[in-house]
């Protein structure tokens, strides 16, 4: 299978290279591809927005997307004109070339639960309106749309997984303002305090990478959801006490070093998020860590890996 | 109110326009404002999707907005990539720019029943989702979802109204697969033989462009309604065959004129349109034209007034 990657140099495109492994012929885009081992992938550096760049991506024809790349939220806030190029001119100019042709590849793109909102509502299923307030938010929201018109269309095979918070992502600015959901895993494998910008109540629905990796594979391989081309992955819902907790239990970190200093926006934004009941997700064979252990330990695996 | 009409060169922003009748300070943009009468609104003509062009249009602010121009759903099907500079890269420069220096605009925005999709579902209300098949309709999903997101920031005061088909259109090409709705009204008023692309039996959501009208002007005094910053129109559902022999009833033609050919397509697109429940557009005041008899005659007067 010839396999397009965008973003493949963030941290979920190379874990999810390194879990692919040479099964497949796969094409890395990223601005930067220094951290994506050469010899297994064609990498090519550039912007995917950039409309010449993608079209020497796909030549010869691609069979399935796995579409990361993305101006992230923090950053999005930022330059909400430039996210738009990004975000939604870019992403349709991409579809509009692996289309090119009459050919039906499979799209798997990385969409967010901030299509929900901000703050998300009372509970969150399958039939949860999407009510974006951030730009981030509406961007994924506008291509979800586009894909799943595509998908009905016979365009594509099409499908949006919705994300949840993602541990553990290397250390560094990332654009994201859930950045702290990481930060608080390299404190505690440093031994270092943490100043947690949420409260100890707030609660949030995480995902380790290597459970997303297995999540975008399942989406690769098996048989297409169809209506309404879209997913909100499972994910383990907890707390931000607890998850400190659980990483302190795990490390050998004394939970003492951890200072609870909440800025409003943030817990509006990621520490209030309610009860998910991701049935479609779930019935088309996708699924969450399973716990707060298993994904705490998955995701302190994650950091010793890039440490090593 | 400093107001800004794009498409206000169509049959609609025309009809628009004549019933503000010098109430306003009315720019209006069209590629075309030639059937504009000079003096009483400053015209701009242009592509309302060319930056500049708005930027211009814009200069001092603007204090209410009302997007009518759109690239239609049968010429969207037949160049996607233009339709979607038109309607989504350009609608998106157009809330940029009326937003610009802080501005919190009211944005009305004509959307259109085919965000519902083809075929449409088995009945519509206010929980209806969002599943467009043309690309059309998913470019409308997209600019409601946009307009929501401003509105839910504050940076408008947006409400994306989700037109039926309006009758009567003037004759002449429209890039519309609906013109057909129109095109009887015409054909009733000079006596001709038509020919029907539907079935007796198609039904349809209609609403008269005085109707319309009203409706716009609702929209920009009244209270604007909120979530989710999109209301589908109240319409009056009708069948072909009834059409055709109310409008019979009314002009005088011989309703044996009309033939019916079915094109599957347009059957499909246009003549499977279902029950529909406006609750939501209801409350907050948006009105149809009420009976199939006063559809009619409306729409018969509009054509009488344009051939007078």
């Amino acid at each position: 299978m010839r396999l397009l990657i965008t973003g493949a140099g963030g941290f979920v495109g190379r874990a999810l290279i390194a879990a692919l492994a040479g099964g497949h012929d796969i094409v890395a885009i990223d601005r930067d591809c220094s951290a994506i081992r050469a010899g297994t992938v064609r990498r090519i550096e550039g912007d995917f927005a950039d409309s010449r760049l993608i079209a020497q991506a796909v030549e010869g024809g691609v069979d399935a997307v796995v579409h990361l790349a993305t101006m992230p939220g923090g950053a999005a806030e930022q330059d909400p004109a430039e996210a738009f190029r990004v975000n939604v001119t870019g992403s349709a100019a991409l579809l509009d070339a692996i289309t090119a042709g009459g050919r039906t590849p499979r799209m798997i793109f990385a969409s967010s639960i901030a299509v929900f909102g901000d703050p998300m509502p009372e509970k969150v299923d399958d039939e949860t309106p999407l009510r974006p307030r951030m730009v981030y938010g509406a961007h994924k929201a506008m291509i979800e749309q586009w894909i799943a018109t595509l998908g009905r269309r016979g365009a594509i095979r099409g499908l949006s997984l919705r994300l949840p918070g993602i541990v553990a992502r290397p250390r560094g600015p990332s654009g994201m303002k859930s950045a702290f959901l990481s930060d608080v895993f390299h404190a505690a494998r440093h031994g270092e305090p943490f100043v947690s910008p949420v409260s100890p109540q707030a609660t949030m629905w995480l995902m380790s990478v290597p459970c997303l990796v297995r999540n975008l594979i399942h989406a690769l391989e098996a048989p297409m959801p169809g209506e309404p081309f879209a997913l909100t992955l499972p994910a383990v819902v907890t707390t931000m006490d607890a998850l400190v907790r659980e990483i302190a239990a795990q490390t050998g970190w004394n939970a003492a070093l951890v200072r609870h200093a909440p800025d409003a926006a943030l817990e509006a934004a990621f520490g209030r998020q309610p009860p998910l009941e991701a049935r479609a997700a779930h019935v088309a064979g996708f699924a969450s860590d399973g716990s707060l252990p298993d994904l705490v330990g998955s995701a302190l695996n994650v950091i010793r890996q890039e440490t090593a």
